[in-house]
């Protein structure tokens, strides 16, 4: 494998990371505002969303220190997407726990906002999904972790920003209740990192693997409307 | 003290601590079944109460690797368990907030669905507290915790599964409501243990004298149903 | 710099911390009993408010041992205020959940109970939120975290204790909601000591320029009433 390759990798891996991170940040200020939050609480949402489940995992894993505590790009991304959010999105006043209608995936409300209703927007999202998924799902092989747990870290790292914000907001996880399928998608990737990992293939395979396998369980679930059980 | 016996008690530790995690993983798996919650919820929410209590300890501690990372039995065993769980208990479709009726304890659902009213099942449950408290106190001690603060360990290690599982719930967690002993029932055990442990008493004795005690106030709580305030 | 004066600066830190953490830990079982908990919730969430900001911010930095399992006097000072607390403070048994007037802070409750509604408790607050708030910087710093970075460590020593048991109280945070400054003011503190940190300024300088600014910031916006956006 010869170096340009890998580091045009690294280059696009990084700009796929800040991607996820900006989308999930902006999604997680709409949510907040839409709640009734501040721009504490705004911000406070903003960056769970962006580095929640990412921060659950090293701290599962042990691994020290936290990224973003290292590098101040992914807090200041963060907080640069969460005083727009905050300036553009006035605190709702309407009664925030009644809305029953919970989208699927974080990504719903950001949709609107800023794509209307058009499915390209669910792709790009389910490429983040992969990304985390496979992240999630390096970090702990590298680490040492069994490859059949490892899978675990992946969905971790993909679903437990959003499970955290869903605590903070008083509400049962939207990821945990009958919807297209999220975890399962993030799951599937996970597993096709870990099997290349295991069948020691080469590098770019693994990473390629997992994102077109979370992409298809993803926007297939969403096409077909099949949901969980 | 000779090995053999040594040996027996940690095989009798083991497969302890394998019963709890699989009671444990079953009560959640039901719990989560009847919020509503879809297959992955389920998974979590029995993965939760099974190993939370031990991961916040073990976090608290700074212990790594997690037990739960380093072995695949613990999270193979409450996969079945939950994949078995949501194949025979429908997502439930009543209102999932209204049920006022808080049971004490975490295993209620269990009794009721696998032992009928028992006070059996009671029992083991109470041995299964027991043995949390006495596995938090424990590795609290052999981390160099002041015998003051280890009890502490024991009831978050025997809790907090519980307490995660209810925050997932949007709800004020079972065990601070009042009801009969359960986390008295655990510190009683632990400062047992710690007892135990400062005199230097010969191995055994501490965990047998956890036990016991732990098993009476959680046990005759029951009986009489004398409840906290 | 004498050693007399930091021994003075080092005793006068301990005391205010110790003053915190009692005032803390005494709104947190006056609240747990509010909402309806029994013994052991109240002293869980008297722990949690006192601690849990800072066990929050070691566990992100990986600070171990954490600083209340290391010395009892943390936990033995909460318990005998708790207990306390639990005796004077009957269960709550009005409905739980339909208090809709969220004060500000998370001393309002205390404010009524020891001081009536005058403001010395308000500035004796505000004076424990600028310590917090100066602990949790100058730890981040001293942990190696850039400076950019820091603040954040400060505002979550000084908020997330009240977050944790807002989570427990299953409710969106009071700290996310719009009132008078307290994130606001624990941040404008924390940025102080940083710029005197940066700027290598005499040691005291940079703890009395976070204090200041904190009490400033937190009691203006109580004085003129200038809530969050």
């Amino acid at each position: 494998m010869e170096p340009e390759f890998d580091d045009l990798l690294l280059l696009f891996q990084a700009v796929i990371q800040w991607i996820a991170i900006i989308l999930s940040a902006s999604t997680g200020v709409y949510d907040a505002r839409r709640h009734g939050l501040d721009y504490f609480g705004a911000l406070v949402i903003a960056a769970i969303v962006a580095v929640g489940g990412g921060t659950i995992r090293d701290l599962l894993l042990g691994r020290y220190p936290l990224f973003w505590l290292q590098d101040p790009i992914y807090l200041t991304s963060i907080f640069i997407v969460g005083i727009i959010g905050i300036l553009l999105i006035p605190i709702s006043t309407k009664s925030n726990q009644s809305d029953s209608s919970h989208s699927s995936g974080i990504i719903q409300p950001v949709i609107r906002l800023m794509f209307g209703t058009s499915g390209s927007f669910a792709l790009i999202d389910s490429f983040a999904l992969g990304m985390w998924a496979y992240l999630g799902t390096l970090y702990a092989l590298t680490s040492g972790i069994p490859p059949v747990i490892a899978p675990i870290m992946g969905i971790i790292t993909a679903s437990f920003g959003g499970v955290l914000r869903d605590i903070l907001f008083a509400q049962i996880p939207e990821v945990f209740r009958p919807s297209q399928f999220y975890a399962l998608a993030s799951f599937a990737g996970a597993c096709a990192y870990v099997i290349s990992w295991v069948l020691n293939l080469p590098y770019p395979s693994g990473f390629i693997a997992c994102m077109a396998l979370t992409v298809l369980v993803r926007m297939t679930s969403i096409k077909y409307n099949i949901t969980s059980f």
